[in-house]
């Protein structure tokens, strides 16, 4: 997507055909930094500090860490230690291990002096990849987002409420939640977004309204707790969230949050939609809010928060008085009754497992 | 209630006589100041710049505020002039009318010299009654928390939620919502606050977290997108939440975010109580979401944000980037239909106009 003006993705190979630039999310939004990867080291380094964060965009990054470590050390060896140094990174994300495994699977048949070559080829392949099933997402969603126009009248805006950041920072480009959201302003649609701050992390406050901003969309900051009374008064025609992880049945696992919005929208007959690319999808799982553990973080991310002082420099303050615990739970689960579609890559389905099979089925 | 083993109310009269404490809430929870109101200058300040917030305590302060006033110039045209004066402070607070109007009326009838004195006396009967309220709300609320805790087989501790600050810093002592959290606590409940932390005003981390660390009641803070995943695993027994403004049907207009969780203990079969004193009562309206206007506050509190930096000194940092709007609606409405009682101080009733006009026939 575009950066006041110029076209962008959040992980691009450079001029010099080898080194990596990537977009610092972590200077968001306060500084607009690209960082450069040339070894292995700076490439995991960018994963583990979440320079880089969303599920494709961290595959995307190990994928290119590896072309990175390739070039210095292409041995059977060398391949597989960078492999395990890459997958320590952040070892409980599925995307992670997807595309580490894929880039196993095409080298392994190729010798060392051509293994960095075919690596970059697949590097490449693997963020095409990612930026063309984002962009169907946003075709499929384009159209829920016409027809939440039509059907209220064709109002001055169209307005979107959305949670945390499922936008092409997360991805390699357009994003999954949001990517409906740009087709939609690109198609001239009156597009506006409600966007959640998403605390505790921010992601929205900061991710979210950072890239609508740049991009040109018009958007307004509101806090988590002000979705509900928007729905009750007409404010909002659809709602559109990310997951981190859906049942074979449609359940879904988001942000911390979600659910709360999934029950106002419910209450108010207010359409919520959740896009997704089908690799979040767990089809041995059939009730989330049983099945799926929940992560808890810690403690700091609640009782602290940064953000830029009058000074200009990002600064970290205690929001709770000293004594005070404080709990983290990362995401909850939004069950499928409350969910009126899931938007993915092959079209938009129903939340449930007759829904997914008739889009996936492979699956069946 | 207890400051780390001291007894406190948020305002009160010096020994000297005729000087008035309060503490100073601004500097909650960093710093526990005591500030002294000498005149109704400072009276008025203290109001105006929320060194006392919570309908009960402002309209306290604005009584203490007229004797004060009143040591200075007892005649008819001072007494009006500061009762002007202490109503534009904050002239949507319907206690500091109130307050006002019993001051005036009481010291109508009477002359000049004998002013002051009568003002001290009304202003102090003033406070004992709230407090007097808010002890009787506490005692109704904690047969609530017993019943939970006993219905749940009397588990390790019971789990309160609650939203906001609606605890002893908001009244004179014990507070509404709070007040039978800290009965059961004096009782030996094993109970256990979880403090959503109440964006954007943060409420809930800096007062209510201070007020139950202090008195030494066991609390969590919490993000406000927690509560439905706590209430989805079994852990909130019961939800208490203040008001401030209730239907004469038993709708409840209280802080932004009240809706959700609402919702959400709707849907897990989680009690949900409000605590009110009968002054929040508007018998007038019938249908909250319909007829209470909501108030929408100044954008930078949604994009800044306060909190106690590394060095000590307490900052504010901009949370949003540069160009993004925020939006800040500061109440919604929680349906009745979303409320499992009423907590007044003449008992608990159903969410109604029957169950309201049980308790107050004078209505009916």
């Amino acid at each position: 997507m575009k950066v006041d003006g110029a076209a962008f993705r959040t992980i691009w190979l450079n001029a010099d055909g080898w080194s990596v630039d990537i977009i610092d999310q972590t200077k968001l939004p306060h500084e607009f930094v690209i960082a450069r990867l040339t070894n292995l080291t700076e490439a995991a380094h960018a994963i583990k500090s979440m320079q880089v964060r969303g599920a494709p965009l961290v595959g995307a990054t190990a994928a290119y860490g590896l072309c990175l470590a390739l070039r210095d050390d292409p041995s059977d060896a060398g391949l597989s230690k960078a492999s395990d140094l890459l997958f320590a990174t952040r070892p409980t994300a599925v995307n992670l291990r997807w595309a580490l495994d894929v880039m196993g699977e095409r080298l392994a048949g190729i010798g060392p002096a051509d293994r960095a070559a075919a690596a970059y080829a697949c590097a490449a392949e693997i963020c095409d990849d990612d930026v063309a099933t984002c962009s169907s997402i946003g075709d499929h969603g384009l159209g829920l987002i016409r027809d939440a126009w039509e059907k209220n009248g064709k109002p001055e805006r169209v307005n979107v409420l959305t949670h945390c950041n499922a936008g092409w920072l997360a991805t390699v480009d357009w994003g999954t939640a949001l990517s409906p959201v740009y087709k939609a302003h690109d198609a001239s649609l009156p597009v506006h977004v409600w966007v959640d701050e998403t605390r505790p992390r921010n992601q929205g406050a900061s991710l979210s309204a950072w890239e609508l901003g740049r991009h040109g969309v018009p958007h307004t900051v509101i806090a988590d707790n002000v979705g509900g009374h928007l729905m009750q008064h007409g404010l909002v025609d659809l709602c559109i969230v990310g997951t981190d992880r859906t049942t074979g049945t449609g359940d879904v696992c988001n942000k911390i949050g979600t659910y709360l919005k999934a029950l106002a929208a419910h209450d108010n007959n207010v359409p919520f939609y959740v896009a997704l690319p089908h690799s979040t999808i767990d089809w041995t799982l059939t009730d989330g809010v049983a099945e799926i553990p929940i992560e808890q973080r810690d403690a700091t991310e609640v009782t602290e928060i940064a953000g830029r002082a009058a000074d200009g420099s990002v600064t970290t303050v205690r929001l709770t008085p000293d004594g005070s615990q404080a709990a983290n739970y990362a995401f909850d689960v939004t069950p499928r009754r409350l969910v009126t579609g899931l938007i993915t890559e092959r079209g938009v389905c129903e939340a449930s497992r007759e829904g997914l099979v008739g889009l996936y089925p492979e699956r069946g």
